[in-house]
């Protein structure tokens, strides 16, 4: 029986500053990337974020970022393997402490925005980025790109990984996303969105933008509260989902 | 047979900025209060500075502060008891997993500057901090001005404290500490401030600055380490107290 | 002739974060108080909200804060005047040359939050502030709560001052806020703000909540512009100060 | 007659941290590029830097640099034009206003770190860098690696300036500098080095790493306050340089 994760980047509001219907995502989704102060979040963001994660039976993960606020953490950096093992201890166990304190713990670790991205291709700040989760609970589970270097960073390191791919983005016939730079990167048709998902949830498989049939594993689908269209999607993709027999659970680590 | 502990604040430098001769202090110590990022310290500091505390057999302690790096933490701010449980818990949480990575564990928590002042006058912001310590962790020790508002809240929510005594502050008649601003608020011969020292871990009692003689309770000493007269100083107090046979170690939870 | 300014807080957003209806107020408004950085605005929201100010012929006034992104510099911190003289010239500085690359110029400054309150009882910082707005370019307006400290600092420091008033909130007999902890400190009856305002600009006095009449000066009117209430109201209170020939325009330098 | 600036990093301490023997360098420099509170410098590091640099009679330029200050600028962040055309604004306009209060004026703009060096190779940056500075004050002039993409922009945009030279780096046969990674980037021999910088100012020309003549214009020389062998450096090669009979004076805007 396929068993699909529903995932969704969660309290990233920032003292004053609101973003993202949270409150409306946790009846689609099965885990929530929590924001851990670099790239968004704040302490009381974080413990709010935690609580409503608890009440509503989603899985909590930290969503560790580049120090760059301005930027949401999406902005490159040239920074060394050392100094992205120390931002992911430091954001995970921040995070980890108000799960703790709230009666849960983490279920998973995934970088965001340029840390999520720079990780995808360079093994060696993969290999950070897996090590550090490792060393602070080997039984956290590592989100990453489908197929990409962070992925290999946590079966190396000896995580269970989570495969996450996108249903409003495209792919290439190699199997990496076409960047938001080319023509044809988004797609903004959800009846299309919903029926790639499907393909790659169902059959492991996803056409590329050049038609050609590429394999790729779907463990988690990762969704979007940034605005109306994306929360009405993610009910509308969870119900296609469901219709179709497969399991929205979240992912488990390996026996 | 009387015993006392000697601490310092540590892992105060921030990127190139380097502040305190910590490598200098660990010697005379047992225990070391280190910067979780909020006054000072940055996730790479903070990872050396948990490195050698444990090289040197040296208890780990957190000392959160205020989200003020300009001001070191040093400047007063409006804050809430939610949201100084919120920035206790961040901090601690993040220094717990470079603890626990590097094999060790916290074992006490100070705060630092203005929020260890304006905890020891005010129980709300008190309770705050040794709720979100004992939810934390029930083991972790508070460390407090010794008397103030902050001790009997950490005895209120269940934890171990130790009480904080400074060798070059005079106190007044109530057990307070002389205020800077004031006359007479320091001792700067380093002689009287190691009498002052023994007569408090010997004695349990203070001669005010009125000539009175008020009880006190020395758990643990607060050391400097930030110019050279400072470090000199540690080693000295050092072994003035071991020839008065008071062992030197850190402060131990409650049974 | 009655005059009055209408003022609003502009370019408080940050990053992603979008605060505040600035587009929709700038049809209401005469001037605009634009954060600088430290509680909100980054340089780019900076430069977005001169570009609006000027394209709306709306004046263009600093907003400084307190560093304090968090809490929006809404909490009161232990500044010295040295500080607050320095952080004053770095946030007007830094918007002043915006308004000059963009073709325009600086009208007012009108501090944020806690400054704005703390100025508005303690002399040393109003000094602080009037003396570094008089240093930065002597035809600055200051703006300031009607009858405060920051007011008489402003005219000991040689500067053009505006009286501001609040239509939604009341007053003491002694012409001061009545404390938002307070019960009766806001008013919610839009039709009661804009009589309030009516009676403040036309008979330069106000009903205090003790019933007593309190003469106060209404150089400027505090309008928000962060709901769509907010937005409503002031469209209303213009219209209805029209109504009654007051002329709606920026305040002047003292010839 | 030759003549040369001599020109040094300042004001990049921060709150508490100390960084550069600043006093001790103004004696051997005729320009100090002053920290702009992104990278390094607070507001009130900002203001004692103006007035030491005023009352050594040095002149004084703005230093910004990216939003790094735990990286201090050194790590290259992916920006874009607009942003960093935003960026400069903010913290020339911020120094600006510091020079002005204390009766100077900004006489330079010298990027920082990773800014500097993106600057020297991307058009586009240099480009937006350039106009910045042209937009805020025509006169400045711009301080950019010799023959580096980012002196080509300030010469587009109508700016005078500055090609700098190090006295402490080896070239490439192409007028770069040899990175740092590289074996023989860096000059220990201080002999050597005067060495160097005198053939650069007196024949225009450096001798590369692999043995070849390279011409370079030597319009300043960047000199660091950062360490005893420093200070020391700086003082043997202005005397080595006036011993030559060479002028050392600041750079002056084309007439």
């Amino acid at each position: 029986m396929r068993q699909v994760d529903l995932n969704c980047d969660m309290g990233e509001s920032y003292g004053v500053y609101t973003l993202g219907a949270d409150e409306l995502m946790y009846g689609s989704i099965t885990s929530a990337n929590i924001a851990c102060g670099f790239h968004a979040g704040d302490p009381s963001v974080m413990r709010s974020a935690v609580r409503q994660a608890i009440a509503h039976r989603v899985k909590i993960g930290a969503h560790p970022g580049l120090p760059d606020l301005i930027g949401f953490g999406r902005r490159k950096m040239e920074v060394i393997p050392d100094e992205v093992y120390d931002m992911i201890t430091y954001q995970v166990g921040a995070l980890q402490a108000f799960a703790m304190q709230e009666g849960s713990q983490l279920h998973h670790v995934k970088p965001h925005g340029a840390l999520y991205n720079m990780a995808a291709v360079s093994p060696a700040l993969a290999d950070a980025i897996a090590q550090a989760v490792h060393t602070i609970d080997s039984r956290l589970i590592l989100y990453g790109l489908a197929g990409s270097e962070l992925i290999a960073a946590g079966q190396r390191a000896g995580l269970s990984v989570a495969n996450e791919v996108f249903a409003d983005r495209t792919y290439t016939p190699d199997g990496t996303l076409t960047p938001r730079s080319a023509a044809g990167a988004l797609i903004t048709d959800s009846a299309l969105a919903v029926k790639q998902v499907l393909q790659m949830v169902m059959e492991q498989q996803v056409i590329s933008v050049a038609g050609t049939v590429v394999p790729i594993q779907a463990d988690t689908i990762c969704l979007h509260g940034d605005n109306a269209h994306a929360v009405t999607f993610a009910r509308e993709l969870r119900e296609q989902l469901e219709q179709q027999h497969i399991v929205i659970q979240a992912v488990s680590a390996n026996s």
